[in-house]
């Protein structure tokens, strides 16, 4: 019995590595979409994210019958609702990628980057991209240490973040106000990207060591909830 | 056993009745502040948000101990787990309140909010206060039906959420970048809000007729990952 939950266990994190893979390539080609003004890219990124949402409704599936069919309780129990609720931040991530990717075909065939940001939102992407890898790696590996680094990784994407704001409010913004709400928008979703790759990988922490800094508590400063 | 099931169950849509009591206080008084730069309010509203995440972890912790105890199958499994969903929907809700508090404390002692768009602003708070409202009625009331018309409620929001774009884009925007940044920020913010509380009112629609438009799925065009 019990080594059949945890086989079954097993396939749920696969599947959530698999679903920070696709949201990682989705996130990368959004913005390459947005960089590019590539309107057969950003529409691909915008129909991919169906099979996210997919994935996402199989993986819960999934643990609803694991709790229905094993009736775990005290730490497996605690695991698998985790596991649903790790789905939840890896499904809204890949609804960022597409929002990302919206933009960008609402803009078509002009690019509403700014050169001047052109720089800051390629290394937004690039650290979308870099989080959510290393938030597949820890889910697959569990590993509490690098879950603990990763949050510098989050420290880099606010950095740009405000960089972005110095930018717009910094007095010498001439792009226009189009640009500048795309631009807002669009660095609130790269932000909440990472931020919900941050509470995947506090995720992982949680199932590997059972603790959080306060009993199922989200840690203020870092969860999805405090993202300003 | 199955009274004290269904007992406890009660106690936790309750507990969901008062969170959306508490969140839609907190978007009232964050549009008061918003609009009024009530620098004592705002801050109330930011203080007032640990309440509603307390209130949360209390509701999820009597969820995974009631899992643990009674360990329900079927429809009654899945009324525990999507009563932890509405929980973070709710939780959610309240930091978009606190988001919005935020921007007001940020420029205080400017109200960010230019005249032209006071109005927009004001019946974007009512929207929202008006939605979460229903959306308490729903749960205490298990009513479908409400739950289906408040599906127009969002439309109204997001028929003001339009309104605010075509009043930063209309090519008449003289209140400048810091501005349109705020506006542009707030006005999603009230829209996520409108969105969290469709998502609650559908999950009731679910917990009651056990049907949903797929499976597990959310709907689109009205969930709150398919909000642009």
């Amino acid at each position: 019995m019990r080594d059949a939950f945890h086989e079954e266990l097993d396939q749920i994190s696969d599947k959530l590595v698999e679903m920070s893979r696709l949201t990682g390539s989705a996130v990368s080609r959004a913005t390459t979409a947005l960089l590019d003004a590539d309107l057969t890219l950003a529409e691909s990124v915008i129909e991919a994210d169906e099979a996210i949402d997919q994935m996402r409704r199989e993986l819960d599936d999934t643990a609803i019958d694991l709790l229905a069919r094993q009736q775990p309780v005290a730490t497996d129990l605690r695991m698998v609702v985790t596991a649903m609720r790790m789905s939840a931040d890896l499904e809204r991530m890949g609804d960022l990628a597409r929002h990302i990717a919206k933009v960008a075909r609402l803009r078509y065939p002009d690019s509403t980057i700014p050169p001047t940001l052109r720089a800051t939102i390629t290394e937004m992407g690039h650290a979308a991209e870099k989080i959510v890898a290393q938030a597949g790696s820890i889910i697959a590996g569990k590993d509490v240490s690098a879950a603990v680094a990763l949050e510098t990784q989050d420290d880099e994407m606010d950095a740009l973040h405000r960089q972005v704001f110095e930018h717009l409010l910094g007095g010498h913004w001439d792009a226009g106000i189009q640009a500048a709400v795309d631009v807002t928008l669009v660095g609130r979703y790269y932000e909440r990207f990472a931020d919900h790759a941050v509470s995947v990988s506090r995720r992982v922490i949680y199932l590997v060591t059972g603790e959080w800094a306060q009993d199922g508590a989200e840690i203020p400063g870092i969860d999805p909830g405090d993202d300003d």
